[in-house]
């Protein structure tokens, strides 16, 4: 590389850091605004195409079925699409369309809250659909209080390996399309076992948005951990 | 946004722009010096997961098998394993290690065809394998003659819709696992539609790396382009 060449590197290493730097600011604010309104957020990340929106269509509908005040923000470089689908469900959705930034940011979550003018306090559970990457947004806090990394039975059981900063900055993986597991020829205890290479000890926990398999435990754990945040 | 944000976000994309444009640079010396060598050069963009080890170990093979003189680079965050899969094809292989860099710039693939050692004369055809992201590899130029974007039927048919600027930016797509297309209740030719909604005209060939559907095409496809570069 040529001293130029380096020069911009480092220009952007130290630009980027302030924009974390900055970012991580925001997110605390937005922490401490969530926690003060009783709302527990929960972000989701994965690659794209690995669920993250049928997962979380079939999620938001059997919550509020229980009574569960539950909203959605959703992330994508193009397309309203996401928000539609989620708004299936009944909960109320917001969609943030990034151009081409191929991450949320807190920033940028803060914005689509107050765009969107709903009452924190009125909500029990806000969950942040992040455009779908398993690098970039493993370095952007957003204020949520859970992150959950999904990953499907399609993509091969050494991503875990491959993409190691987005599990270790995740609490929990989710393992989706489990209806898909035998076709793909998927073997999810190797799966589960990079996982734990990465992140010993990580919550997995396996789903199929088709057959709702594995749902009653994401629920389970979102009780779970709400409880411990309050 | 509070201005110190805004002059950090401004100071971000005038780096960036810095960077694109240094790549740019890097990347047509690249160009001339794959031109003058004569070897054709064809990069793979997709998700992680959507099957571009598995397609181009089966791609090596079987050009191999007729004659042609082939190898690959091939970006991760972390592992060697691609380069280990690939390899198996009998083919030269050379892993880059990008840690946390989310895509492969031009300057990574030019030391890493210096630390190969390789004659470039003496092959037809290098193939570049991206790290696994729909969004970033999408702007930078790695001095290809071709580059091919994978899709696979499990992503679900939208994803040409929500990640338009790699598809801009891609010569050819190529839709892999079509062997789980039933199973994944995947309707491809709303995918293709998609595709052309985005880029009108391009190239549709949908393949199987285990069933080896659609690689005739592929094999087909690179003699006729790479006539067209010489």
């Amino acid at each position: 590389m040529n001293e130029s060449a380096a020069g911009s590197q480092t220009r952007m290493v130290q630009v980027r850091q302030n924009v974390l730097k900055h970012n991580d600011l925001i997110a605390r604010v937005l922490r401490e605004k969530f926690c003060g309104a009783g709302v527990f957020v929960v972000s989701l990340v994965s690659s794209p195409g690995a669920g993250k929106t049928a997962f979380l269509e079939k999620l938001l509908g059997m919550l509020r079925e229980r009574g569960m005040r539950v909203a959605a923000l959703v992330g994508d470089l193009a397309t309203e699409n996401d928000a539609v689908r989620l708004a299936r469900s009944g909960a109320p959705v917001k969609q943030i369309i990034t151009g081409t930034v191929c991450h949320l940011e807190a920033q940028m979550v803060e914005d689509a809250i107050s765009r969107a003018e709903w009452q924190l306090a009125e909500l029990d559970v806000l969950f942040i659909e992040n455009v779908g990457n398993l690098v970039c947004p493993a370095s952007y806090d957003l204020g949520e209080a859970l992150r959950m990394v999904l990953l499907s039975v399609t993509e091969g059981e050494d991503k875990p390996l491959k993409y190691p900063s987005i599990f270790n900055t995740a609490d929990v993986a989710v393992v989706t399309k489990m209806d898909l597991a035998a076709a793909a020829g998927c073997d999810v205890g190797l799966l589960t076992r990079n996982i734990h290479q990465v992140r010993p000890g990580m919550e997995v926990i396996e789903t199929s948005a088709r057959t709702h398999a594995g749902l009653e435990k994401i629920a389970e754990l979102l009780a779970r951990r709400r409880t411990l945040v309050k």
